[in-house]
């Protein structure tokens, strides 16, 4: 009886406060600006990936949900299960010549996201971070995070901040060859655990610009970018990473809502200009901000943070013990479909209806967005801040005994 | 018999192409950059105003489209009226003792704009352009428009560039007095008569931020505007203005364009974030950067530069020989009321209707926007460059004999 070489995890979603915007390396994915991130909730996004090595297999081949994908040579993928093996060979067999040569084996991977494509939320980065930890995992690589998140990086940018829970930041590098160019966590998911988002999935008439064309439209033709880059990121990503220390939601949520909008400005100086939000976006924003401009008002603070990334999607970040308030308010301007809200974290009864729940705070000025109609905001997915990968049991493997995905599309 | 002392004068809109966005001092109006416009010709958008002066008015008064206005002492129109009295007192009745001392008598003044406010066209420029003009004409001041202009700019920033026809910077200036802040003109409108402008009149939910206070938020808040002030707008005033003097239309839409997206990107990089464009605006800026790219792919440059002020509003600038192809590009997603459209300047046969004229150019990709129903922009009109302030005669004089509007509303 042979030895099966088969791993698996999982890995989360991030979104970032500190927006990456722009490479500066495009084949090795160097940014422009080191970014910053919280890791979300795995138990409600994630990718899970299996890896099985083993000496019959004629070509590494991959599954995505189901449904083959090619693994170009030279391709993202085809780089990170390379330099994979390559680390395997170099920190494990060269070191014990007793060690199996799974370098040499090819490899069938199966990964699948539990969230939907149509949601618009980037599975990439936890795609190419399960992808790396359940490899990582197969070949008992005895190495960090922050070196696994190399290899991420060159799948998917952003890819590396998923290697870590809490918050992370990608520190863009100096080196050429990206060495330096890797994910480092500021703070683990235990230090600043009610840390709470609510994911509103905002309906788009049509797909935008993808943001891989789009962040290189912006270094090739906005004349703020770099200024940007050079005088406004690095004092942000020290003030934000201080705040996360102090557990400071004050200044957390002023950097992170004008990180957003600068991020959207730089696009929209960019030739031609770039649009991720619409009109229900918008509309968000301005829920938010007189949210926060009553809470203000109240001597409170602010109250809840908004961030989109490509995309129409907001990401409303809040402490635990306003996302009640928070959720009540959203539905009160952007009502749901009946029974779609899932309510994962129990802030409501059991068994109530989202719509019953709507509500605005005393004082709220409800002029400054219209109440919009059903589906305006298709879903609200309401998680928290999360760990990073987990190495998953058998009983979770995605590849069946043939090494072929145990459900096919 | 006592003389009548008393003027009418026409002054036009103009409608930036590099913006103006911010004070350096609030209360003088000075920017904190240089802006230039385009002036729009006064037979399709223009302020009327007739002034009156004489010694038995008991106090300064301005009735405007018929309703009396408040002069606030030491607001606004007070400024402006204060100045010119002041200047008819130094360069006339200084000058010549036989002079009459309408420096002393109160005004009477009625002002029309013969377009709707509801049109979200700013008419506060070429409102206080046909003040300052009338008031000019009545005192016989011997100065140049370039002066009246310091005046105008303390009603209204923007004023100041109706004071001139065709193409006009206002020159930031570096006085603190702001003596040297005023407009001049870098080509009249004989230079380059080819340029039209179709105004696309966008619905809008709500009234957004005012342009006064939204301009100092970003002073106050916007990381990036220092940038545009200081690196980007002083080469784009230079290269523009070659562009006017050289008819280079191609460089005039770049610019144009940029300028237009790089203020509402500062707009949007302002806390909280300050949105004028729609989704309507959007659409209309996707339909001309792919009316654009096609003009491009077929080697004949740009043929269309769309920019948008503090609104949703869109001024799409063109040359003659492409202005016909784009009312009917623009018609094709954007259908007109019934009978809405006036053929200001005869492009189709007469007694067509607009919508029937709907054609997109081939080659064009009609999936960049989706077509909107009727209403979504809400009027178009079609206009070109224009001259500046006219002296008009008495027959087209606001006041009657008894120094009153002739209509009141």
């Amino acid at each position: 009886m042979s030895t099966v070489y088969q791993a698996t995890a999982s890995a989360p979603v991030n979104i970032a406060v500190i927006k990456y915007w722009g490479k500066r390396d495009t084949k090795l994915i160097l940014p422009t600006n080191s970014s910053l991130s919280v890791t979300l909730d795995q138990d409600h996004l994630r990718s899970t990936t299996t890896s099985r090595a083993d000496p019959s297999f004629v070509k590494d081949t991959l599954w995505l949900n189901g449904k083959e994908d090619e693994i170009k040579p030279g391709g993202r993928l085809a780089t990170c299960i390379t330099e994979l093996k390559r680390l395997r060979q170099a920190t494990v067999e060269n070191e014990d010549p007793t060690a199996p040569k799974l370098s040499t084996y090819k490899v069938h991977i199966a990964s699948y996201n539990n969230f939907p494509t149509a949601a618009g939320l980037a599975s990439s980065a936890s795609g190419f971070a399960a992808l790396v930890a359940s490899l990582a995992q197969l070949y008992a690589l005895p190495v960090s995070p922050s070196t696994l998140s190399i290899i991420a990086r060159q799948g998917s940018g952003s890819a590396c901040r998923s290697l870590y829970g809490g918050f992370v930041a990608w520190q863009e590098g100096v080196h050429p060859d990206g060495s330096d160019s890797l994910a480092i966590q500021v703070a683990p998911q235990s230090h600043w655990p009610n840390i709470h988002a609510l994911i509103c999935v905002v309906s788009d008439d049509k797909k935008g610009t993808s943001s891989t064309s789009g962040m290189q439209l912006t270094v090739d033709t906005s004349p703020l970018l770099q200024h940007r880059i050079k005088a406004v990121v690095p004092q942000r990503m020290k003030d934000i990473s201080k705040a996360i220390l102090e557990k400071d939601f004050d200044t957390f949520a002023r950097i992170t809502m004008a990180d957003s909008n600068q991020f959207h400005a730089v696009a929209l100086d960019t030739e031609p200009p770039i649009f991720y939000m619409n009109d229900v976006s918008r509309a968000i924003i301005a829920v938010v901000v007189e949210y926060n401009r009553l809470s203000l008002a109240n001597g409170q603070g602010y109250k809840a943070a908004y961030t989109y990334d490509a995309g129409p999607n907001a990401v409303i970040y809040a402490e635990e013990k306003n996302i009640k308030e928070i959720i009540q308010l959203v539905v009160s301007f952007f009502p749901q479909r009946e029974g779609a809200f899932k309510d994962n974290l129990g802030v409501f009864p059991p068994g109530a209806e989202v719509n019953a729940q709507a509500t605005v705070p005393a004082g709220f000025n409800v002029g400054v967005a219209l109440k919009r109609e059903v589906g305006a905001v298709k879903g609200l997915i309401h998680t928290r801040v999360g760990d990073g990968p987990r190495a998953l049991g058998e009983e979770e493997a995605l590849l069946g005994p043939e090494g072929t995905p145990k459900i096919l599309a």
